[in-house]
């Protein structure tokens, strides 16, 4: 193995206690303590534990949690009550409906009724809208935990070759759009890309976003690169006894490992950054709503 | 010369014919006249023509335009009243301030206040959020044409390397967007990338908007590659006599069809698309206004 691990739980922690002290000057000079409410339809066993940690987190930066769990019978036009009820309180500066909804809700529909203001998962399109502008914005969690990786790991991006596997709105795209913001020269791939291999061994970033279990191989990764490995994938690990399994990445770690020059590990990369970025997307808007300069963290 | 002329004043006559068609159909049907508004600030000579020139196409398709001319020191707050009374203005659909507008008017705020309805040129952050996310939007005219270019003269693009040089919101980001609709691979490069020359070699499809003079060398493109070139730039012309000028693209013309498959010639390319998609463009604001599905041209 030759590349450095990227520590994205030790940069998410100092990311998380730099919030909570932003939390801490908040309620100090304007006696404001931001909210965040969580909404979890349904009883799917792994998005009860993101809400759950979600809520622990919100609740060590300091910050108010609500929590609303909904039959997973829940008609859509309740939920989207639930939201709109959400968007009138003013305890509550960010919002964040736990996806997947069952398939009766409009997934779209939720994301387009939560007050951009509030949108903390940044998936309105008023948020994706000016993100692509270059105007300040709600920015997902993910991509914005992603770049916050690489820019740590590497400094200053300009002019670097940033590859992205994936293209979705959740984290492809807006990554994409951060990455360019860095100065970065950026290329989206995905599913219909032709020599995807010879394409990621020309990026000195690459982003692997794509949600297939070590798809990306050793021997796409370009010398001394920066790997971001975006995926979390649970695959049957019977190495460690009859019906066990473990998580990987869409990166096959060991191999990409022995070529890249930065790597993330899964777990233990982007993942923590996630929930760091969604508490800081709330304080920032909890600032924004109140008329206030975002803190400087 | 090998590269085959694209030739869009004949796509772009063959669109605005079928735009007039549909603005028939929906008078018949519906007795609605789609209606095309655009402000004016100052007397820029070239702004001046371009704005004659919406005005008669506006009207050769079927549609109603409203010309504005305002001084060029009318204040913000007029020019975003005037704004305001068109976007409450039913009988129009579209509306377009011709940029640039003078120093003293923020450009962002008219792009703002101008109803995401009615804003055919695709600016408002909810267009271009909509558009980022996937969803039908608004979009801007030159990116549209330019797309439909390569669309026209290439078929389907999917798994093709499309390379963006130049990230305007204008014309280099939403290029990228549409051309992603399109599955194809997409970078986007700009004045930090670095061997600009190599990558633009790699492109299938080369969309130069960086509005600089025959900036895109001969030999920067892959053999065959379809070039649509975006700029528009006035150069000196001394051979044509003391004080002459004549208009250049982006692209060193005469190197570049040499080698690539398919060239936009400057001026006849991209240009006159830009005006058939904003008639495009208000056709299908004035469908979405009324309730109607869009017109298929």
């Amino acid at each position: 193995m030759s590349a450095a691990l990227i520590d994205g739980k030790a940069i998410a922690a100092d990311l998380r206690a730099r919030v909570g002290a932003g939390v801490g000057q908040l309620q100090a000079a304007h006696n404001l303590t931001p909210g965040l409410a969580v909404v979890l339809v349904g009883e799917d066993p792994a998005s009860q534990v993101y809400v759950r940690n979600k809520g622990v987190a919100t609740k060590d930066a300091g910050m108010a949690s609500f929590e609303y769990r909904l039959d997973k019978d829940v008609s859509e036009a309740a939920l989207l009550a639930k939201v709109t009820e959400l968007n009138e309180d003013d305890n509550v500066h960010g919002i964040l409906v736990q996806f997947p909804v069952p398939p009766h809700i409009s997934q779209q529909k939720i994301i387009e009724t939560i007050l951009p203001s509030k949108d903390v998962d940044g998936l309105n399109p008023v948020n994706a809208g000016r993100l692509a502008s270059g105007l300040d914005a709600l920015t997902p969690c993910t991509p914005q935990g992603s770049v916050m990786l690489a820019k740590q790991t590497l400094g200053n991006l300009e002019g670097l070759h940033a590859v992205i596997v994936g293209r979705s709105n959740l984290v492809g795209k807006p990554a994409a759009q951060l990455l360019l913001q860095e100065n970065c020269t950026v290329t989206l791939a995905h599913s219909r890309t032709r020599d995807l291999a010879d394409l990621c061994k020309t990026a000195d970033i690459l982003v692997a976003a794509v949600g297939i279990a070590e798809m990306v191989k050793g021997d796409w990764i370009k010398p001394g690169a920066c790997v971001i490995d975006v995926g979390i994938n649970r695959i049957d690990a019977p190495e460690r006894g009859e019906g066990k399994t473990r998580l990987v990445g869409d990166v096959d770690f060991q191999a990409a490992s022995e070529i890249a020059g930065y790597i993330t590990p899964v777990p233990g990369g982007v993942g923590p950054m996630t929930i760091a970025c969604l508490l800081k997307n709330t304080l920032d808007a909890a600032c924004a709503q109140a008329g206030l300069e975002k803190i400087n963290l």
